[in-house]
């Protein structure tokens, strides 16, 4: 049953403060159930006791280039995340990981600071990479002797559609194939730098290296030359390990797809997973989960990300640390 | 991980040997990970402690009336499932209640048989009804105690769809309405009669326990006016309690109907679910899941079945026993 094993708020941090960071900050700040209490970016952390006020956190970053210049609050610092660890310990319960992860192994080597650091907690990503994710699969004996109850690649893909794919897949006695085809609309690609970076990194000809050593002005060329829209074949995106490691198909059986305008918040298509398969009775068959057009990246990421942050601190709670995929866990409803 | 913590098959029993009770038989025949052990209907039980073969139990059934008359392995008995518990002990690692649950307190009536007798597994059902539901939630610490780790709900409505909203709700703020709408084609509804009776039950005029005292000519009779095709709407189905309990919404807002076509295999619309709410960003939309036609509610209802039974295993060794519905545990996929 799904009463909370402790009443308490849980006292979030969210690493990393551009689109994605800022959208939980602002997601965060209607919760009931988890309370913002530290943010950090390349150049400083701001913590509070109490909470952070979002839309100062968002002013400051914006107008100043880093939080560590919020009022009362901010922390200028080279070392922010260790920093943060080392000043806030045990009073925060967990962190929402929403960094760019450029390089490939960013989000390991941080996880890996937590580690060092003695911390003990609930950490989130919302990955991409499969060679991200097949890096923090390596880490599971040590999350584990470390009591951090980690849950990767909880955003939307990998995320919300592996999930509904490990879910669907329930119906069938072999699965052929997944295939995720994911449709994004941003109104102005530069409040989503990183992402955008990284989506170009995916494209024929690119390497991620390569996408993140682009000036802006070079990005905006690229962009010129497809009118805004990025199309995206056979991405490198860890549903197919979490799929494969959750006993659902062989990774080869996934294939993740899309289309990103970049010059309009309309989705170019509809954002879906189908899941393949043949019924123990012989039939082949497909189910289809999709997104609603009208909801954002933004909030397909954050909103499961904060799920799968709740559903990994009730595991803690009953003493189950460890690493844990989008697709074996059920994320829970925050208010 | 989704690495089994032991590696022995699941030793499994079937409570109950109509329709669902026989399709669940077939499915296990092809699973390395789990193994039929036993199975009782009303009137005597089968128990191997190797295995049962699952097309001698449907022929004995079919054409004894009983698998209580399965050679070599059968028992017949009026007191059916309290004598398997008996004979078999912690032999058997879990079962499935394919139970038609006429009256509405059968299910758990069968799971206080359970504990009475000090068992303890794990526990499947694919009930439908809210107030059998509510009647096993009020058991949560009994079961508990017991060292029964039960999961309620698990068939397709409720169980799959109803883990796909509650998945699909991580991306709103709030959820504003779940509508359930499934297509059933079934060839020939003797197949199934305590179903098409438990739907009937549901039309508007009759109840459970009327659909209960109708003959099969009876039956026969209102499909005739019908041109074989049930219209069912606002149905007391278990998924509004379970998303409440889940924290999802108030039961209020989760409606469910379905169309079943009981002459055609066919089926008359395709069963999904739709979910609608509101993003953190104040979007109205909309996620559906869809099933593919070709998969058969034996295929959508056993096989989630079985994945939460696998599921619950794995809590049960963990040491998490107690009560859980399908919109709070993702299944595990069973090879």
């Amino acid at each position: 049953m799904n009463t909370p094993l402790t009443n308490q708020p849980i006292r979030v941090g969210v690493l990393g403060f551009g689109g994605l960071g800022q959208a939980a900050a602002k997601l965060l700040s209607s919760k009931r159930e988890m309370i913002l209490v530290a943010v950090a970016d390349q150049n400083g952390y701001a913590y509070s006791t109490e909470s952070l006020n979002t839309q100062a956190c968002i002013t400051t970053y914006q107008n100043q280039g880093t939080i560590g210049h919020l009022e009362a609050f901010g922390t200028l610092s080279n070392n922010s995340i260790q920093d943060l660890i080392q000043v806030t310990g045990d009073t925060v319960d967990g962190y929402f990981l929403a960094l760019p992860n450029l390089p490939n192994d960013f989000i390991p080597s941080v996880a890996k600071e937590f580690i060092q650091a003695g911390w003990k907690g609930v950490l989130v990503d919302a990955i991409k990479r499969t060679s991200a994710v097949e890096q923090l699969l390596s880490m599971q004996d040590e999350l584990q002797a470390a009591g951090i109850t980690y849950m990767t690649g909880c955003g939307a893909t990998p995320g919300l559609l592996t999930a509904a794919a490990a879910l669907a897949a329930q119906s069938y006695a072999e699965i052929h194939n997944v295939v995720i085809t994911f449709g994004v609309g941003i109104a102005n690609w530069e409040a989503y730098r990183a992402t955008v970076r990284e989506d170009i990194g995916h494209m024929p000809g690119y390497s991620v290296e390569a996408a993140r050593a682009m000036t802006d002005a070079e990005v905006e060329a690229l962009l010129d030359q497809t009118n805004g829209v990025l199309t995206l074949e056979n991405m490198e995106h860890a549903d197919d390990v979490m799929l494969e490691v959750a006993g659902i198909c062989s990774r080869d059986r996934v294939t993740v797809g899309g289309v990103v305008d970049t010059r309009n918040p309309k989705k170019p298509l509809s954002t879906n997973v189908k899941i393949t398969g043949r019924t123990f009775e012989g039939k082949i068959s497909t189910h289809t989960f999709t997104l609603g057009d009208e909801t954002s990246m933004a909030a397909n990421v954050c909103g499961p990300a904060f799920g799968y942050l709740k559903a990994a601190q009730e595991l803690r709670q009953r003493g189950i640390s460890g690493l844990f995929t989008a697709a074996e866990i059920m994320p829970k409803f925050v208010k």
